[in-house]
């Protein structure tokens, strides 16, 4: 059918089952063709296909209420929902977003982009719902990776503590981004391949009521004598025990059994969970046959081939650049060991893992327990490389204050993404890393210029032994930049002059730099002598070039790609008024709202991180340096 | 025996039941005797006595590292490790700590204060003992409450995969500072009661070796009944099924049972689970008797009566006060729903829960959960009010960014014991919220200046509708002030000068502003004129107000009870500047490190947030003013 005239899911409930899969087949060929263009997350919402049409047919959406764990599998809600003519501008600035948008649809009742939050979700509006004494069906779909959250967990307990009507999805794909790891995915498993006996629950429940009560210990036997026929007849003990009432597991390309399955959810009270096995990048072979998580999002492909489009002879990744220098350094020194809450693709970790298995542990969707598993291998001389997105680590924050930094521990953390991270948008976005950061003592906080200075820093964090230390750097590739061939270390709190100039100085760190550069260039022009600083290191500051800087006088303008409110800049007035100047100091970076999705040079034009602007403001400076002149 | 002597536990190993039994009625007389005086957490320790020196007796500190979770139960330990000496000075300033300190002695050898880091830490420290090939026995010590906390529970998830040598000591006392919550707790019930069947287990495992392999369906139903059987002969398949062998449940006030357990497990390879129940307050009636928790910490009591000691008339607490008037609000307003993360009795819910048990949720030790469940109660138009103490706060960072602000919800949260909290000491301090939470987009952030501002703002926040709000407060009592009859609301982001002068201002707010106006009677005397101005908005300023305020180009003070960096204080400086001015501007807060225990008038002298430290910042600027008149 011509998915762009669907208005709304309502045309589903006339369908029949063949028509179903045609309309299956469409969107498959609609996602793989568009998404060949844009790029997006073709490998989960290939897999979730017949499940989402399904929950749409069996449900009424908005009433009923679907909540998209992390939210990048909602493509084909989209479709039903009427935004498939959006799909050309998916993940683009000002486009549709590659996340549920509450602006976009009324269909959209919950907006992700972090995992394991759909749980706790629920559960408000589940509460809300019964206060009101509305009628609805609250139906989370989450991931087997998205399970082991934490946060996923602590709602489970939660929940299945509280009894409200709730029906969880859980989509079952045996992976997240990543292959799985942990007791859970184990657990899941074997459920997968246990023999179906659910059928016969009902059936239980009823002899089980018939058995005779007795007292004293023979009642306890009894009791147990009843858990242990049930745990033989009904799969999903573990998620009994905590209270749900476990269904499936159902093959969730298989509309006949989802319905029966939805159906059955739909009259039984309680907290549910419906366990749904469905394969990730069904209907596409190179997507189907990805074992490492290639296919879970990717930029533009060809359709035929399934090879992806990459620009040539790029300069090396940044994670890649990171991971390789501590993989080079972990061959001569045993302490390092490398940790990635569920990111070893991403973070490029996979010849660690290769070199050293017993030395990279993956420990899952798990960035709280990632940060302090990192803070225990400290306390016994080890040096752990936490590997994580800046925009993950705000899950860590507390086990960084408390953990990490309250113990002055040796644990170097590699922010990875930080800065604008373009297409995944606000969610994604690793810009209040500095200002969560900064506050906390004994951290030492910094981000590389280039590359190259990139593999130094990275060699002075690992030899670093006074605490633990900070290197940011932004998603995406390195300059191509000349190699030193020896690592060195920076010394800690040091800055570098890259321009000296008498009229403003600019400081600036990491990716604002050649903007800097040009900007300075450009006023040259104009008749301005402009200084630009390295300003490498974010905490501490290099007091020593700081103050020097401040005595002169100069107007300085400070620029990071990074959120102002307690930024690098306010670093920066605080050094400069706790020592007593009120020099003319101006401050660019993001301004207090979520920044959207988009190219990284989009959004930077958006908030005015631009040459011009650097340029603008320097200007604005003049009658200051003409007056002190 | 007199504990004072105790230099390190080896005494133990020579020691009998009896004489052991005995130990442990000293150890109770003197923690009795010693906290009646000092206050601290009697509860949790009288509950771990005979735990403790188990432990201590079976294994050898601190080669075998045990990992307190919380930290607040390890009283017995410190005593046994050579420090009954100095609980004459429990908690207080420069005293003992109350929570375990590597500084205090090698036996400590994890720090906490925050919940359910133990496992984490455990698996860190397990990782780094099997690389380095040391061998030595790693047990985490942690309650049912801390256990339902997300990190506890990624912890299990990886730890149960990973099949390291671990032991977790699950100290079950069934409650944790309030009855516990969560269907972990309902399955730790039912396990408590099972019969113990655990003796038949290596023989079962022996059995079903036995049974033949076979291939095909039938395979995969042997394979069930083997886990049936042993579902009905094991107890505590849940945390089987996570990975771990499960042992117990043990009596933790029997030595024999203790002892027989603890060596079974150091036989034992994996991680294991050994559940112990104990009795919280074990040995000291009004402690014993206690059901919501009022023996949990305390301050000072009267041993023969069990009363304890509090100051007569005092003006209510901070936390009574808010959620009085949230009661209050509750009555007329159908939205408002209290959710708290194990903290009923702490933030004086209670009332609210007799009132409204079904607008009061408390969801257990899960500060992720909490914020998450508001945020979705808020997207169907309820209002929703998080209290929450600031530091615990710090575990829900990334929810209240991405969850909360982000989509901009109506979610209210009470900041409670916000600032220095005194005898709790570094972990608890309330000195970061400011500066991790202004910078995210969309939050008002405010503090009252004594508790009838207080109860405005509770009013104010309640009926605000344009996103989050927050209030903090501090830990203790109001002042007394009079209570207006009428609530109502206060304009966001609008100060209130509280004293007018010309010749410098001070913007402050909360618990500074009493120090801020008596300097400035100590200054009128010397011939300063201050302004002092209820900075009670700290987002967002009011920008009315302040710019007025740099246009006089007066010298500004800030002070602030929380950090400097990024704090409110530089939130004034970033104005400033970005509105173009110069002024004399200096920033009063607390400094670049973490302060430990004492009084909140001690730590305060520590880090010089007095009054003398304001009169003389404000006779600094003195040249300055003089330069300007």
């Amino acid at each position: 059918m011509d998915l762009l005239s669907i208005k709304d899911p309502s045309f589903l409930k006339d369908m029949n089952i063949d028509q179903l899969k045609e309309l299956s087949n469409d969107i498959r060929h609609f996602l793989i063709e568009n998404l060949s263009k844009t790029g997006g997350h073709i490998g989960p919402n290939l897999g979730v296909v017949e499940l989402t049409i399904a929950l749409h047919k069996c449900f009424n959406s908005p009433n009923d209420k679907f909540i998209w764990d992390v939210g990048h599998q909602s493509y084909v809600h989209k479709i039903l929902t009427g935004r498939a003519d959006q799909f050309s501008t998916l993940r683009q600035y000002q486009g549709l977003s590659g996340f549920p948008k509450m602006c976009e649809s009324e269909h959209d009742v919950w907006e992700t982009g972090h995992s394991s939050t759909s749980l706790s979700a629920a559960m408000g509006m589940a509460i809300a719902r019964d206060l009101k004494g509305e009628k609805s069906f609250i139906v989370p779909i989450i991931g087997d990776g998205a399970l082991t959250g934490g946060m996923a967990l602590e709602a489970l307990n939660h929940i299945g503590h509280e009894k409200k009507d709730l029906l969880v999805i859980l989509n079952d794909n045996e992976m997240s981004i990543a292959p799985n790891v942990g007791a859970l995915h184990n657990i899941l498993g074997r459920l997968r391949t246990a023999n179906k006996y659910q059928w016969a629950k009902d059936e239980l429940e009823n002899l089980l009521k018939k058995i005779p009560a007795v007292g004293g210990k023979l009642a306890a036997t009894a009791e147990r004598l009843k858990d242990s026929m049930k745990y033989f007849l009904v799969s999903g003990m573990f998620f009994e025990e905590l209270g749900f009432t476990y269904l499936g597991p159902v093959d969730g390309h298989n509309f006949e059994a989802l319905f029966e399955q939805l159906q059955y959810a739909k009259k039984t009270k309680g907290p549910i969970l419906l366990h749904v096995i469905t394969k990730k990048g069904k209907g596409y072979k190179p997507a189907e046959n990805d074992t490492i998580g290639t296919w879970h999002g990717t930029g533009q492909y060809k359709i035929e081939t399934g090879d992806l489009i990459k620009p040539v002879n790029a300069p090396p990744a940044w994670s890649k650049l990171v991971s390789d220098t501590v993989l080079k350094l972990a061959k001569k020194d045993e302490r390092i060991v490398a940790i990635t809450p569920a990111m070893p693709v991403g973070s490029k970790l996979e010849k660690f893992a290769e070199e050293f298995p017993n030395r990279m542990y993956d420990v899952g969707i798990a960035e709280q327990h990632a940060a302090t598993v990192a803070a225990g291998l400290a306390t016994q001389n080890m040096k752990p490389f936490l590997a994580i997105y800046s925009t993950f680590l705000q899950r860590a924050y507390d086990q960084v204050v408390h953990d990490i930094c309250r113990q002055n521990l040796n644990v170097f953390i590699g922010i990875d993404r930080a800065g604008l991270v373009g297409a995944d948008g606000e969610t994604h976005q690793g810009v209040f890393d500095i200002a969560f950061l900064r506050h906390i003592p004994n951290i030492v906080l910094m981000m590389p210029k280039d590359e190259n200075e990139g593999q130094h820093m990275v060699n002075t964090a690992i030899k670093y032994n006074d605490g633990p230390i900070a290197m940011r750097f932004p998603r995406g590739n390195g300059y191509g930049v000349p190699m030193d061939e020896t690592l060195r270390t920076i010394p800690i709190g040091t800055w570098e002059t890259l321009r000296e100039g008498k009229d403003a100085a600019i400081l600036t760190f990491g990716t604002t730099i050649p903007m800097a550069l040009e900007a300075a260039n450009l006023l040259q022009k104009q008749g301005f002598s402009v200084k630009v600083i390295n300003a490498r290191f974010i905490k501490p500051l290099d007091e020593k070039m700081l103050k020097e800087l401040l005595d002169t006088n100069m107007p300085i303008l400070t620029i990071e790609e990074a959120v102002l409110q307690g930024g690098f800049g306010s670093a920066v007035l605080e050094f400069a008024h706790s020592h007593g100047f009120t020099n003319v100091i101006d401050c660019m970076g993001i301004p207090d709202k979520f920044i959207e999705h988009g190219s990284v040079n989009e959004l930077l034009r958006e908030i005015g991180l631009t040459k011009e602007e650097v340029v603008k403001r320097i200007q604005a400076f003049s009658p200051k340096i003409q007056k002190r002149a």
